[in-house]
Order: structure tokens, then sequence, then C-alpha cells
């Protein structure tokens, strides 16, 4: 399940190594981490199921809307990632949760700043819908960096 | 948009009736609770945006997978609303959420003893995909009673 | 730190074996769980870090409650296990999260229920204050049902 | 009771003001925000109870760590406000979460960057223990945006 759910990340842009940039990039002044470690963290993550649960449900949205499969008002909602709009933080937190309620601050940062991937995601959302996509990234990297966190105070890094 | 959901509830086989029933049952031992003020507190849970956008978009999910335009492994494990996943229940969570944390309780004794509509909507599995239905109309029905609970004490029920 | 918070729960009432009898009351009907295996799922769902920080927290609260170190008015509200107060069923919610949402409807019918040490927890309010700990117990419950359904379906059980 | 909270924030050095001026400051690139809107909406969130449970608890947590009335080793955890600390989170977006989840991004970007208030309740920790607080106003602002985000779609800005 994990390598399907890493496929259709790939599918939709989305690397493992670009999400472990941003872990490295937002732990690097906390704690001694490498890029080995972060994808590590980041593979750890999508091996949850609960994680591959809400990447699916959220990509398939995407995908549904980019082929117009989604009804009306919805659709339009979906297409121009309506900021009122909130289903798709409440799946992003779903992922962040289950490494505690830690990641919600480094969440909502990547959500606001956008660097790296999440930002080329929020850019090309001409050419594809990336609505619950880069929620979704900003999450799996968060969950990323809380489980690296616990692991290094367990001396576990 | 408020008719829009409530119209998109009746094509799936729920009515305000049906959710304001539960309301009473649920809420009957504490509050003098009526099926017209079940009923004012159902529409105004309806009135709100986020409860809007979490049923439409949970609904046009189980509508997906009825009709095959979901992809595997997505689509059995929705059409057969195994237990394992819980995305339906972080969407139904998030409609309770907004009236606090005292819905939780009712939410979950909703969900495991399926009583009234929700209970119909479990039974007629075979016929149409609930898998996200019956959760959100269980988290619809108990903001609802949390709604009320909190209108009571604040001496506006 | 995990045997400081069950040393913290005897002190309160509450035993990992009270906690497992709970398990294996609602998850009897759907996998082959003994006494054995609800106790170790009990104890690994008290290795995290994020559990043992809400149960120490929820349980200092009812302490100094109990020792009137509380200010007015939440004192009152503590005391009475107030139904509109829901920071405990927050902190309870916390616990059930790092295992999924699968958990939410366990936790809700456990506390709507009452069953085993939840419901002794309660009758004994007039002894001591309770209300953190009836909803945490009910946490830890459900959360090691949900760790143990993940296990099950991976063939871990 | 809202006026309880609002001198209980005072007295750890937070006014309605100082909260305000964070609304404004995140949302003038997007909304038509004075400093009254901004007031009036912090005031609204400051009316529901669920938002002063969490305020009146949180405060409580803080101010008990400060007399050292609360035992070990949690004490300890909250004087230094540790990392991987996470109820001080859970409480704050539980004040979030009644706007929706559209605030989580704010709340987290609040969190990360400690603008204005924020900032300042950090700074002076070693004076008071502002553990809870810090989180609690981030929340309390963030719902704000969301409160007048929802109004403003609403044209009741």
């Amino acid at each position: 399940m994990k390598n399907i759910v890493i496929s259709l990340l790939g599918e939709r842009g989305v690397s493992v190594v670009d999400m472990a940039q941003l872990v490295v990039e937002l732990q690097k002044q906390y704690l001694p981490v490498t890029m080995e470690i972060a994808i590590e963290n980041i593979e750890k993550v999508l091996d949850k199921r609960e994680v591959q649960n809400a990447l699916m449900t959220g990509i398939q949205l995407d995908k549904l809307t980019e082929k117009d499969l989604v009804e009306e008002p919805l659709r339009t909602i979906l297409k121009r990632d309506d900021s009122l709009y909130g289903i798709d933080e409440i799946l992003a937190l779903s992922i962040t949760n289950i490494y505690g309620s830690i990641g919600f601050t480094n969440f909502g940062y990547l959500d606001k700043v956008k660097p790296g991937i999440i930002g080329r995601l929020n850019d090309e959302k001409e050419a594809q819908v990336n609505t619950f996509l880069d929620d979704l990234i900003a999450g799996v990297v968060a969950a990323a960096c809380s489980r690296m966190a616990h692991s290094y105070a367990d001396n576990r890094l």
C-alpha cells in the first residue's frame, strides 16, 4: 500500500526527497538531521494506514475535480481552492495528529509560508488541481518533524 | 447553499426530520426538547459553511464510489466501508467540533449504536454507498445536541 | 515515565487490568482478544509521551481541584463535572487520535455507557474529583482498541 | 464569565487590543480590517463558553506551575515549556476549531513566528510561566481571523 501511495504522489509531482528536504530545512536548527534521517522519517510516516488513507482520498478528490467529475457547487470550490473550504486542512491535520500535537505549529507554518515543493504545487495550480495535495504534503512533513523530535528525545535518532 | 445541502441529503434518503428525531431521542432525558426545537437546531447546524463543505465532500465521495469513478485500492476500501478507514469519522468530527468537544460523546454513541436513520443508512449499504453519509449524519445530530445544550445553559432555548 | 503514570493511575484507583478488561469487552466480538493481548496494547498506549502528558495533566487538575487549589469559577465547574465543560474530552481525544480516527466511536460509546472502571470512577465522584480521569481512561481504552485493530489487520496480533 | 476571562488575561499581561493588533496584522492584506472590527471579532470569540474554558484551564495551569503547586515531573515539563509537551497546543486548537479548520494555518504561523504579544509572552518566560498562555493567545487570534473571513464572505463584515 505504501508503494501505491508513493507512486500516486510521484504521479502528482511529489517525491519523498522533496518532502525530506523540507524536514531538513525546518529541523536543522534544532536537531542533527541529515537527508538520510529525514527520508527515513518520511517513509515511516507513509507506513501508517491513516496517512495512506488521507493521501489517497485527498489526491483522488483533486484528480476527480480535474476531470470535472465532481458536481457543482463543490467543483468550483475545489477548482479555485476556496480559502473558506477547510476539508483539505482537516485531512492534513489528521496526518499530523498521529505524531501528537507538537506538529500543528510546523503544519501551519508550512501552509502559510509555502517553502519548497509546497510552493511549487501552489504555483502550478493552473495546470493541475492541488487543492488537497499541498496541504497533505505539509501534513506529512510536519508529522515527520514530530516523529524525529520524539525519536531524538528518546535517544533513538 | 443550505438548500443545496438539504436536497443533497434528501436525494440520499435523509431528511431534517430524521435527524431531529435522533436529537429528541438523545436529549429528552436532559432537556425540555420538542421536535420543533430539534428541527431548528439541525437547521442552524446546516447553516454553517464548514458543515456544508463536509457534507458535500463526503456525499460526493459516496456517489463517485457508487459510480465506480474512484480508483483502486480506495474504491474497494470505500465500497466495503472498511473499519480501518477513518476519513469518514474525521469529516464527521469536523462538524461536531464546531459546537465544542461536548458533542464527541454523542457522536461516538450514535456511530456505535446506530439508532434511527443511521441504522437505516447502514442497513441499505447493499443498495447505496453510505460510507461517509452515516458518519456525517451522526456528526450533524451530535452537533445539534451540543448547540442545544449550550443554548439551554444560556437561557436561549 | 510510564511507571510514574501507571502509579499515578493506581493512586487514583485505576489499574492496567481495569482498562484491559474494557478492551476485551469492546473487541471480543470482532477480534480474537485475550487479557494478555489487551494488557500489552494498554501498555503500548501508555508508552507514548503524548498519552503520558495528557494523563499527568488531567489527573493533576483533578487533584488540585480536590485540594481547593483551583480558582473560581473554574473550581466549581470542575468539582461538579459540568456537562458543558469539554476540556476533559479534548485531552481524552488527543490520546485516541494517536491511533487514528477509528477510535472516536469507541471513545464516545465508553463515555456515554460508562462500563466497568469508567462507571466506578463516575460513581465515586462524591469521594474524589474524577472530572478528567474518567474521560482519559475512556481515551486510553479506545486508543488500545484502535491499536489492536490496526495490528490485527497487519497480521501483527 | 467573559469579563472574568478578560480580567484573567489582563492579570497575565494580555489585552484585547494586543490580540486585535495581531488580527489586523494577519488579515490586512486580504480583508478591509480596522482595529474596531478586529476588537469586535476577538470579543465574539471570547463570548464562547468553550473558549472561556480553555483559557481558564490553561492559565490556571500556568499559575499553579508558577506557585510550585504542580507535582513532578509535570512541574519541570511545564516550567521549561518542553517542546515535546503538546497539551498547550491541544487546548489552543480547541479554540481555533470552533471557527472551522481554516484557522489552523494562522495558528501554526503565529506559534512559529511569534509576532507582537505572543513574542512578548515568550520573552518574559523567566518572570512568569506562559507555557499555555502564548499558545492560547495564538488560538484566539487565529479563531478571530477565521470568524472575520467567514463574516466577510457572508457580507456581514
